[in-house]
């Protein structure tokens, strides 16, 4: 955990004004630079100290077996873990032939700060060696945005003891670089170690390529990186290559106004068919290009890039700083994750570290993608498209576990099941309904007809086909589905778990009915007419079990037959302190399930029936996931505890800047970084997308003075602004006028027309409480 | 599987008249000798070839982490494998400079016996060499029944073609020799590679001791052998030993009147704690023991123990001489597996290979001990005795799992818990109950009520708490017992199992009725009026559920609005070729779970509930278990479908000797051969011990003329014969006469007075049916 004030509280950066090496890395995760195609710890430029050295490219992974003591049909035989690819960051200088390195000598200032709006890291350093000289260095580094095969390097160091001064500059490319000890935590990733093996090695000036390929998966990267040095006289340079290394050299006599300034431009390719030539030219290309753009276009190309995404994204909170800072890192973060992901997967970490040995989950499609939908909408249907082009595999899965339709994974990086325990992961099928989810949300939002008639119908076919298999109509014709494992990872395999349940009434009803719309291209994938009303008889018979003693929704069947956990005195996180059957028979929760159904699914919730399970559910919840607060602080804006909502909202939006799950280092939490707009949004706007309708409920905690947002809705933007006063809709982009609803009344705005309404929010009754030791902090504005 | 006819039908061997090399693992199974303190397979004296060499000692093992690519809390971190120890049984033999080997030259004669009465296996071989020379080797071997650590081989060889032969006998200790392959199956046992490290060797004479220690478990073992050569002129001889050999070799020139005679006593002896002289020397002194006893006196010993051990247990068949074979070989191998394991577990295979790792699971309580109770009480006591001197692990691993008392482990050598599969290991709290039920068992067949006051008092003591810890009241009282399996593995994780309730029901009632018979030893544990009261509670408001509309016991609160399987076309055994999570939410059992239940806690079950949930359970259940035959044919003969009963006797019976299940060659299933004695006593005897009250409900199918059983209860033994005519009950010691119930008659029986009743059996209406393709075969007697 950060206890220190690590971060100093400013609206459009995140600025660390001195360097805590025993959270050095929590902050490579945090200043982790992306554009989701390829990834950069904020590892210091000199290469040591580090906590977790990383550098990523989305899709390039190692397969390792699986280890069971006891083996089971259908268990996945091999996981797939990201490499930490060839280290391009790398520049090491020597002063006077000592190596700079701020564990020795003195540090006298350290500065980094990320730019949420210029899309740059930068830092400033100022250091004085054992033998007594003081250097200044200053590096910016990007990954581009524009260009998504290229990072940059801006390296310029002096000396400030107003002597001249001898340095070497070692600029590299390492690969199979060693990694650091990796956490006991299962949750940790499996570490690799030296999974590259050397290709081939380029040198031409100072331009390298290093050509790689992994040993078990057999998937080819190059890495390049080529170098524009300032007019310098009497600079001395060179360059070599090895299998594992490429270095370029600069050595010069500097002064404190001659300082050595050079621009490292680097890039990445990847592939599991092409030749080395065809990747290694490919990489050369890239360089090139990125050199002849230079350092100050790629730079002015990444905040134009930028400045749209925010003109249409951002997220404006009056009455608390440090609230707005952590809202927009979590929007940047979130664009990273996925602005260039291109038909690749956007795992739970994005690309900033290895956690769950960089996976996807279904993370992407219920936390990261709705964002994406309302501000990024051409990333979504590239990660929906990714999940399409696994669709073969997910077909494969569900032959093998003798289902209809796909199965996709519980967690991947290709496409290929790697979860080794299937209570938790086979057993959780509600990620095809959460595939759905997105498909047809991107659908309303967007109206891609393109999209729907193809991939779209092609995904909700197979997963509704999934449904049908799964479930059974019992001898009264209810559907129920039995034995599978909901979003709550402290229950398993359980009978009609109400939010899979419900997820697979709208997978299936929207199936049918997209499939009706498209009759030619249906009929393409072998659906008839009466496989389409099985869809809707399953639907429409889906079983939603209530509980009338207690006046609830159970999570499923049998969870409020349950014994209550005594929470008193209990170790957390749970997970690592009690078995999981313990867990499994209790009315405990991980995370929101019930409550979670009933945002993503409030249509089929009355507004008492959501206060009630709110009510029921929050004392049951201790937020071991990191996918529970954001969930809780749109529950709980939406029953009308406004305050509550603003801790949990807190809590979702610090949840890597403050390391509150201690995992930090491991990479970001994309769904709690996701979840923060979802709590800005969907909680304080109370935005929905039922049936193709936006719908808005305005609430605002006392703390702030004013929220504003803006969301793109069928190619227009849309911007909203809550204060305690009113809402006020406004249509940024010329063009057709948009009908939404507030609370219960339908409105039209029209570009030149914002509309101006009052709100009201319900009375919530008392606040509910929470497992003993687990109550949100009361969120303070800072 | 056996499917030739491999075995003679005979009423008191095993012969196998002709070697078949495809079968010869499943041979050395069938074949294995051991007295429950040692093992040996049958393996041929020559060593070679072999299926699975097997030499086991009881509880010696070696550690071996066990590996999770998702760890979780309270997982098992290391698994426990029975060892192959130093095998003794070797006799190489040279002819003429060749080796006696049956894979070459020409087997003109193979005969194995398994003698059921002498408890002896005979071999005669007849060879011709590739030369062209003619021998017969006649051996015999024992393992003693008397003297524990002792087995003895007689060895013979002559030459038959008239013709005097130089043959070299050498007779072996190897340790650490080589395994041949395992089976892939997850049940096959893991391989273990030269486990032994080599501490000491001796060699005095013929006499040879070898000690070795496992590497990873500690454990030391010492093996020796003496020799004893009949008289012998220019007989020349000598003996020497390296780390893992031990070697004496006899070399001769014999004549068909002057056959080599002579015999080899082996020991053995292990400990966890004792020093290299104190194992190395006890093995020494048991050989010179053996070797004073003599080859003659020690054959006789197991004759006159066999005697006194068939006088009071054996079963008598008229009418299917194969069955009547098969349930004394299944006898056999139950007293083999139990005689003299004195305070160590009593495997899932006893001694005879190395299926399940070695390990001991709920089939000792629930199918091995009640044949014992009732035969051979005093193995019953040691065992129980065994599960008592672990109850301190039981008790760290209940602290473990955060509950009270203790939980022993699902499968185990020494007492640690080794599954790697919780859901159907740690999950499987029902062999708490199981363990209480056999102490109940003891208890009530014997009146040992020093056993009662101290240990026995004690299990029951901590099986309670845990029971207590383990299940709530809800709000109306109802003590449920949550998230737990019962006994079928085609179920797991399942709400309020009747079988597991009613075993712990059982567990926490009779531990008050006995804590409060003993209250001082009660006071010693802890156990104060509120805690027995709380027993009584729980015990009172066990929630047995009951589903009105199908108008059956589900098996669990779920299990009947489950979807009923489609069997049609399906692969077996299920847990092959179906995912877990498929099996688990669908009407399928492998075995018998709610049948088990109504058997034995037949007392809370009325005769119209058997008969309904009997004709509920059939159609459902796939026998995928070796643990289901007997349960069945009990419960079929118990509602009056003994034709059916016939049937799965036949099967359970036969398990091994035709291999039904596909792995004998791994070991015996001791279940399956003990559940031949219930299928015939408590089956077609009907007998039950409910409430310490014997009852018999005697069947008899069409085929069988005669049925008779002996039964030891409270010191005395019964004699049951039935016919068709009618019933007859005979004590065959003087003393107390003996008041039993004879269906719905209580009847004495006294030493001079057998008592004669006519019997009837209830009308069962129409035989079910079972899964398609999983019908047993009608059995057709031999």
């Amino acid at each position: 955990m950060i206890t220190h004030p690590a971060f100093t509280v400013e609206p459009w950066a995140v600025t660390e004004d001195s360097l805590h090496l025993d959270v050095l890395a929590q902050s490579e995760s945090v200043f982790a630079l992306s554009n989701g195609h390829i990834g950069l710890r904020g590892n210091l430029d000199e290469g040591e100290p580090f906590g977790l050295p990383g550098t990523y490219l989305n899709g390039f992974y190692e397969t390792r077996p699986l280890p069971y003591a006891e083996a089971g049909y259908g268990y996945p035989e091999d996981g797939q873990t990201v490499v930490n690819a060839t280290n391009g960051k790398i520049i090491r200088l020597l002063v006077d032939d000592e190596p700079f390195d701020i564990r020795y000598g003195e540090l006298l200032a350290h500065t980094r700060v990320l730019d949420l709006r210029a899309g740059e890291l930068r830092r400033e350093v100022r250091w004085r060696s054992p033998s007594g000289r003081e250097i200044e260095v200053k590096t910016t580094r990007i990954v581009s945005f524009v260009q998504r095969s290229v990072a940059a390097i801006r390296y310029e160091v002096r000396p400030i003891d107003g002597r001249s001064l001898r340095v070497v500059a070692e600029s590299e490319l390492v690969a199979n670089e060693p990694g650091s000890a990796q956490s006991g935590d299962p949750r940790a990733a499996a570490a690799l170690r030296a999974p590259l093996q050397a290709e081939e090695q380029e040198v031409h000036d100072l331009r390298i390529v290093l050509v790689h390929r992994t040993k078990a998966s057999g998937l080819r990267m190059a890495a390049g990186m080529d170098h524009v040095v300032e007019t310098f006289d009497g600079l001395d340079m060179g360059a070599e290559a090895g299998p594992d290394l490429g270095r370029v050299w600069l050595t010069a006599e500097i002064a404190p106004d001659t300082p050595l300034v050079f621009t490292k431009f680097l890039a990445y390719g990847w592939s599991s068919q092409r030749s080395i030539p065809s990747v290694r030219d490919q990489v050369a290309a890239a360089v090139a290009s990125a050199r002849h753009t230079g350092w100050d276009a790629l730079v002015q190309s990444q905040r134009d890039y930028l400045d749209d995404f925010w003109g249409r994204a951002d997220v404006e909170i009056d009455g608390d700083g440090e609230l707005q800072q952590a809202v927009r890192f979590g929007l940047f973060h979130t664009l990273q994750a996925g602005a260039r992901a291109e038909r690749r997967a956007i795992p739970a970490k994005g690309l900033t570290g290895s956690g769950y040995d960089g996976h996807v989950f279904w993370d992407t499609e219920t936390f990261v993608l709705p964002v994406l939908t309302y501000t990024h909408p051409d990333a979504v249907v590239d990660a929906l498209l990714w999940r399409h082009a696994t669709l073969d595999l997910a077909q494969d899965r569900a032959k093998q576990l003798r289902l209809e339709g796909a199965a996709f994974p519980w967690r991947t990086i290709r496409g290929h099941e790697c979860s080794a325990y299937w209570p938790a992961g086979t057993g959780a099928f509600h990620i095809n309904g959460d595939i759905a989810d997105a498909v047809i949300r991107y659908l309303r939002a967007t109206g891609d007809e393109v999209f729907e008639a193809a991939q779209g119908l092609e995904l909700l076919v197979n997963t509704a086909r999934l449904w049908r298999s799964l479930g059974h109509h019992d001898h009264s014709g209810a559907f129920h589905i039995d034995g599978v494992t909901g979003p709550d990872e402290y229950s398993a395999v359980v009978d009609d778990n109400v939010y899979t349940n419900l997820m697979a009434e709208q997978n299936l009803r929207v199936a049918a009915e997209i499939a009706s719309r498209h009759p030619d291209e249906a009929r393409a994938l072998g659906v008839d007419e009466e496989e389409i009303a099985a869809w809707r008889d399953a639907a429409t018979n889906m079983h939603i079990p209530y509980d009338r003693r207690l006046a609830v929704h159970p999570q499923d069947a049998d969870f409020t037959h349950h014994e209550l956990m005594e929470f008193e005195g209990l170790e957390y996180p749970l997970l690592l302190h009690y078995p999981y059957f313990l867990l499994y028979s209790k009315q405990v929760c991980k995370q929101p399930d019930l409550v979670l159904a009933q945002f993503l699914r409030g249509d089929r919730f009355t507004p008492a029936q959501k206060a009630r399970n709110f009510a029921y559910y929050e004392p049951l919840t201790v937020r071991d996931s990191s996918l529970s607060a954001c969930v809780q602080a749109v529950a709980a804006a939406e029953v009308g505890h406004v305050e509550l909502a603003y801790d949990y909202f807190g809590e979702a939006a610090l949840m890597d800047l403050g390391d509150l799950e201690h995992n930090t280092r491991d990479g970001l939490h994309m769904a709690s970084l996701a979840g923060s707009w979802l709590a800005a949004v969907a909680g304080f706007g109370g935005m929905r997308g039922f049936g193709g309708e936006l719908s808005f409920h305005p609430r605002l905690p006392s703390a702030l003075a004013r929220l504003c947002f803006r969301v793109m809705y069928r190619r227009t933007c849309l911007r909203v602004t809550i204060t305690h006063a009113e809402a006020v809709y406004e249509l940024l982009d010329e063009g057709d006028p948009l009908t939404v609803r507030h609370q219960d009344e339908v409105v039209t705005v029209r570009f030149d027309a914002p509309v101006r309404r009052g709100w009201t929010v319900p009375d919530p009754g008392p606040e509910p409480r929470q497992p003993a030791g687990r109550e949100p902090d009361r969120r303070r504005p800072r």
